[in-house]
C-alpha cells in the first residue's frame, strides 16, 4: 500500500470537507463524510483527531443558531406583551 | 531539508491547537498560533487551508456567543418592562 498516496488523500479529502463547511456552502454529507474520518480505529489516529475536533466545532455553531433561533423567538414573544 | 519530519509536526502542532480549542480549553495565543498556520505562503497550502476553515469556524462560534449574550441582556432588559 502506498501511504504516503494514502496519507495525502485523508488529507485533501478532509481539507476539502473543512472548506466546503467553512464556508457554510455544505449539506448533509460533508458533515456524514467528517464524522466518518472521525471514527478512531479506521483511519491514522491524528486524522480522526482533525476530523473530530472540527466535528465538535459544527455542533457548536449547531447549537448556538438553534440557541439563538429560541432566544429570538422568545424575545419577540415577550415584545408583543409589551405592546 | 526533512520534509516528512517537517510535515508531521506541522500536522501535530496543527492537530494540538484544534482539540485545545474544541475542547473549550484554550487561550488567546492557541487561536493566534493557528491564524498564523493559516498564512498562505509561509506554509504548504494545504495545511494554511485547514487551518484557515478552522479559525472561521472559531469566528462562527465567537460571533454566535456575542449576539446570544447580546439577546438574553436584551431579553432580560424587555422582561423587566413587563413585570
Amino acid at each position: 500500500m502506498d501511504y504516503e498516496r494514502y496519507y495525502l488523500d485523508l488529507l485533501e479529502m478532509m481539507n476539502s470537507s473543512f472548506k466546503k463547511i467553512a464556508s457554510g456552502k455544505y449539506d448533509k454529507k460533508d458533515v456524514e463524510r467528517l464524522f466518518e474520518l472521525s471514527k478512531t480505529g479506521r483511519y491514522p489516529h491524528i486524522f480522526a483527531e482533525m476530523a473530530e475536533s472540527f466535528s465538535m466545532m459544527v455542533i457548536k455553531v449547531e447549537a448556538r443558531d438553534f440557541h439563538l433561533k429560541q432566544l429570538i423567538n422568545e424575545l419577540e414573544e415577550t415584545k408583543l406583551k409589551t405592546t
